[in-house]
């Protein structure tokens, strides 16, 4: 969605998904091009009704100028994990292998440990996550999912 | 921060900022590995004594397990920008050129437009948006920064 940059507008958007149960599975907010403008990506989940509720609540906030559900469009969603691996007792070419795989990149190395940052689909974030469990994640930090849509077709305020 | 997966938590860390004045310049929310757990990057500027009472009364937030200020830390920082832009009367090439400079990835392409992915610190992410501007910008959106510390320092619940 993209919101008026006014005071309080994202307690306002996590207010309603607070006071009508809601869930929010991540949530990103960050500034556009034009400086009255910002945007909001909100991944959450529920039924076609329970969505339907939401984007109604969503258009009635005051500083909503535009609000659009991506489900079912064709859309590119990206998400960054940046995750700190402990690689003690000769894990290190274990953890480097995987992460060719995946084409996570090494951002940072200490003896005992080493930072990938991966980009990718969330569920492909979440995958690396499981397989990476089994060295021992001493820190990740993901941004929460973004997303634009393929072709022509595009959010505009 | 690191927050309880408590219903309405995003709510109150927001409200919190919109009730004292103090400005969000960009905020993430996603969950961590501990289903209990999410972790929030907020990005904001404010004096160091403006700062000290962000970190205080997060603090004080009964759903905050941790809270860390990265100011003068080591860290790395990244965002996504997704980027859709006008290509017609070609400027193809010269999109091309830029996206190459900047190591931007080409997601999709449109006849009359074309979308770029660009990970990267988040004034890296400004200045390619400013050189992009002059093709004209359909559509953009930003993660918002996330961060994690240089060697083995880290943040934990």
């Amino acid at each position: 969605m993209l919101v008026e940059n006014e005071f309080g507008v994202l307690a306002r958007v996590a207010g309603m998904f607070a006071a009508r149960g809601y869930n929010i599975d991540s949530l990103s907010v960050a500034p556009t091009e034009d400086p009255h403008i910002s945007r909001m990506t909100i991944l959450t989940t529920g039924s076609e009704l329970i969505i339907e509720q939401i984007l109604k609540q969503l258009h009635r906030l005051i500083d909503a100028v535009k609000v659009q559900d991506l489900t079912g469009e064709n859309f590119i969603n990206r998400e960054i994990l940046l995750v700190k691996i402990k690689t003690g007792s000769g894990k290190v070419e274990e953890v480097l292998t995987l992460a060719k795989r995946y084409e996570a990149k090494v951002v940072d190395q200490a003896p005992q440990c080493i930072t990938l940052e991966y980009v990718g689909e969330n569920e492909k974030v979440d995958a690396l996550l499981v397989e990476l469990k089994a060295f021992g994640i001493l820190e990740s930090v993901r941004t929460g999912t973004i997303a634009i849509q393929r072709g022509e077709a595009h959010i505009e305020g």
